[in-house]
């Protein structure tokens, strides 16, 4: 049985420029795109063994880049912060007397947070 | 002439892990330390040019890693963000009337901002 990993789905949203190209395609097709591998076989003209294999290689490498970089982790820690800073936003915002501008300022910031950089 | 480039010690610090030990260890000595590329070429037992080749070609892998996950670029974006913040506490602290939870959050959520994750 070979069930799909949702949290590849989330290294991938990383990673997938430091995968070549082809691998990059396939992992998309099946993580992004949802296509099963058999449907990836056919339009990729190999076998479903063949793109199984790949997309298997695909995760090893999303696991090694993860354990190296650790970006996925640090982004959760990140939307943690943008969490807490909409609730100082909430915060402010009830206590009233707090200008625009600052309510302004803050939802950039959360934004950038958010924002994966990739 | 074989200048250091200290942008590349910044990057450094986001894909060192991606390096080979090696190429790492050299990188390190010669950016960090501030070791000349005799002195690591004696450390190491091998030729100045031997260490000049090794650095260059980390140098070329640094600048891939950021073209292809720009996470150096990204920090500067969140380092901006965090200024922000640090602006925004400082108009709360002189308008009055926040409490001291909401500036230790913050000063945590700043904090997070800042740390690079790896």
């Amino acid at each position: 049985m070979f069930e799909k990993n949702l949290s590849v789905a989330f290294l991938l949203d990383f990673y997938s420029n430091l995968l070549d190209e082809r691998t990059r395609d396939i992992m998309e097709a099946y993580y992004e795109d949802d296509l099963s591998l058999s449907e990836i076989a056919d339009g990729e003209g190999i076998s479903r063994q063949g793109v199984r294999h790949i997309v298997k290689k695909g995760e090893e490498q999303l696991e090694f880049f993860e354990e190296k970089l650790g970006l996925a982790e640090h982004y959760e820690e990140l939307s943690l912060a943008a969490k807490k800073l909409e609730g100082v936003k909430a915060t402010l915002l009830e206590a009233g007397g707090v200008s625009d501008d600052t309510i302004t300022i803050l939802e950039e910031i959360i934004s950038t947070i958010l924002n994966k950089g990739i």
